[in-house]
C-alpha cells in the first residue's frame, strides 16, 4: 500500500501543520508499518499512490496520481476537497466521522450555548467592578436553540443540549422526523425556523446552496437580542452583515470558530471587536489516533467492496 | 391556612430579596387566593400559622409559632436553617428539590467545568492579542472530573457530563452503586478519589463532617494542574487554602458561586484574584413558579400522611 498525504495548498501553509503531519505520519505507521508513506511534496513515482489523505491539498496535485483508488478526507466537511475543479468525478471519497471529534463539537457548542445562556460575561463584568449582582435574570434558560444541519454532528448536539435541558429545534435540507425534535424542513421552513430561535448554531456543510446564508435576511427573521454561533465554514457567513446585526442590536454576540480567510488576517474587524468570540478552528481539530485507524478501515472495506458509511455523496456534496 | 414567609436574617437581608418575596407571594396567592399570607415581621397572632416558608429567616423566630405543622426551605440545602439552635426538633421540614432548579444546577456546572476544558480563557487571551494559535492542546477532553456529593443534584451533574463524553468519577458518604459511575465511598476512599480528579466539583450539604473539607490536605492530593468549582455553600472551603493553592499552582483556577459571607465583600482578595471566577449565589436560584407549587403539594402529602420524597432527615442533616 502507498499512502500520499497532502496537507496544505502550498508549502507555506503546509509549514504551519507540522504538528498535525508529524502526528498523522505515526498514527499511519503505527498500524502498517510496511507502509510506503509519501508526504507531498515529496511524492516519487506518482503512479504509485493508492490513497491519498488529504486537507485543503494543493489544488489539481490529485490529477497527477493515474492510479488513485480513494481519497480521504482528514476533516468532516469536504468542501475544501471537492471545490478543487480538476478533482476526478470517479474517484471515491472518504471523511472523518469520528466519534471524539463529535464530543468535541458538541462540547464546543454547549461550551458557547452555556456562555451566552448562563451570562458569563455579565458575571465576569460584575466581578471586575466588584458588584455582588444578585438580581434576575440568573440566566436565559428559556432561551430556544436552533440547529442549522441535522447530520450527524446537528443530531449529536441536539439531544446533548436536550439532556440539559434547554429547548433545541433544528433545520435541515430534508425531513428528519427525530422522535423528540422538532424541525423544519427546506426553503420554506427556514424563516418559521428562524422566528422561533434565540441561538442560532450552524452545522451545515458547505454547498453552493449554503454559501453565504448566514446573512442580513437570515439575521433580520431571529428573535429580539438573538446569538449566533458558526462552526460550518467562513463562507456561510456574510461577515458585513454580521457586523451590520451586531451594530442595531439585532443580535447580540456571535461566536466564530471558522472564518472566509484562514487565519483570520491581524487587521480584520471581528478580533477587536467587544461582541464577538474568535477561536482559531478548533471546535473539532481531527485527532490523528482516532481519525487515521478509521479512513485506513474504511479505505480496506472499500477495496472489499463493503458498505461505508463515510463516503461522501458528490451529487449533495457532503 | 396560614402560610408564613420568613425571608431574610434581619430587615435589611430581607430587603435585598424584595424581588423574590414579591414573586414567592404572587404564586402562593395564584394558587391559593384564599391563603392567609403572613410576612415576616407583619406576622400576626403567631398562634394561627400553620405551614412556614423560610430563606435564612430571622434566627429564633420560628418557636414562636406554637401550632408550626411544616417548615418549608425555599432552597435545596438547609443549613441555613437547621442550624437555628432554637429550632424544634419535632417540626418536619421540606426543602426544594425542583427540576427546573436542577437543570440551573446541571447547566452551571457544565458552563464552568467547560469553560475549563475547552479553555475558553485562553482562546479569550490570544484573540485579545490577535494571534491565530492554532496548536495542540484545543481542549482538556481527557480531564477527569471529579464529583463531591452524589445525591439527586450530583448524580444528575454526572449523567449530562458523560453524556457529552466527559470522564466523570464520583464520592459520597456511602456507597452509591450506580450502573456506570466510579464512585467513591467515605473518608477511607476520599484520598484515592481526589488522586483521580482534576476538576473537583463540590455539590455537597453542608455538615459537621463536611465543613472545611476544601482545605490544603485535599487540594493537595488532587492531580497536578487542578481546578475546584464550588457550588456547596462558602464554609466548605478554606479560603486561605485555596488562595495557598492557587499561589502555589496546585491549582490554576476556581470557579466559586458561593461564600462564607455573602455578599462577598467588597475588600475580598476573590474579586481580584486573576485566576478566580466570582459568581453571585446565582448557580441554582429558586424559582418561586416552580418551587412554590412543589412545597404546597408537599405540605398537603405530609398532612394527609402520605409519603413526601423532599422530606429532610434531620439526623444526617439534609
Amino acid at each position: 500500500m502507498v499512502i500520499a498525504l497532502l496537507i496544505g495548498r502550498d508549502e507555506k501553509e503546509k509549514k504551519s501543520y507540522d504538528w498535525f503531519i508529524e502526528d498523522i505520519s505515526r498514527q499511519l505507521l503505527n498500524l502498517e508499518p510496511s507502509l510506503d508513506l509519501r508526504i507531498w511534496p515529496d511524492i516519487g513515482k506518482t503512479a504509485d499512490i493508492d490513497f491519498a489523505l488529504v486537507w485543503r491539498h494543493p489544488l489539481g496535485a490529485l490529477k497527477k496520481f493515474p492510479h488513485l483508488k480513494c481519497i480521504g478526507s482528514l476533516s468532516a466537511g469536504v468542501d475544501h476537497l471537492i471545490t478543487d475543479p480538476e478533482l476526478s468525478k470517479e474517484t471515491p471519497i472518504l471523511r472523518v466521522m469520528d466519534p471524539h471529534m463529535a464530543n468535541d463539537i458538541v462540547q464546543y457548542v454547549l461550551t458557547y450555548v452555556l456562555h451566552d445562556v448562563k451570562r458569563v460575561s455579565h458575571w465576569e463584568q460584575r466581578q471586575k467592578k466588584k458588584i455582588w449582582a444578585k438580581q434576575p435574570p440568573f440566566n436565559f434558560g428559556d432561551k430556544t436553540i436552533g440547529i442549522m444541519g441535522l447530520g450527524f454532528l446537528g443530531k449529536k448536539i441536539a439531544e446533548a443540549l436536550q439532556f440539559i435541558g434547554l429547548n433545541v429545534i433544528g433545520w435541515s435540507s430534508s425531513r428528519k422526523n427525530f422522535p423528540h425534535l422538532k424541525d423544519f424542513a427546506g426553503k420554506e421552513e427556514f424563516f418559521d425556523f428562524l422566528s422561533q430561535t434565540d441561538i442560532l448554531v450552524c452545522m451545515l456543510p458547505l454547498t453552493p446552496a449554503t454559501k453565504n446564508i448566514l446573512n442580513h435576511d437570515t439575521f433580520s427573521q431571529l428573535k429580539p437580542n438573538a446569538c449566533l454561533i458558526n462552526l460550518g465554514r467562513g463562507e456561510h457567513l456574510l461577515e458585513k452583515d454580521l457586523l451590520a446585526a451586531l451594530d442595531s442590536k439585532k443580535l447580540h454576540h456571535a461566536y466564530l470558530d471558522v472564518f472566509s480567510e484562514e487565519p483570520l488576517p491581524s487587521d480584520h474587524p471581528f478580533w477587536e471587536h467587544p461582541d464577538i468570540h474568535v477561536t482559531p478552528h478548533v471546535a473539532s481539530v481531527t485527532q490523528p489516533k482516532t481519525a487515521v485507524p478509521q479512513l485506513l478501515k474504511a479505505y480496506k472495506k472499500l477495496l472489499n467492496g463493503e458498505a461505508v458509511v463515510n463516503l461522501v455523496d458528490l451529487k449533495k456534496g457532503y
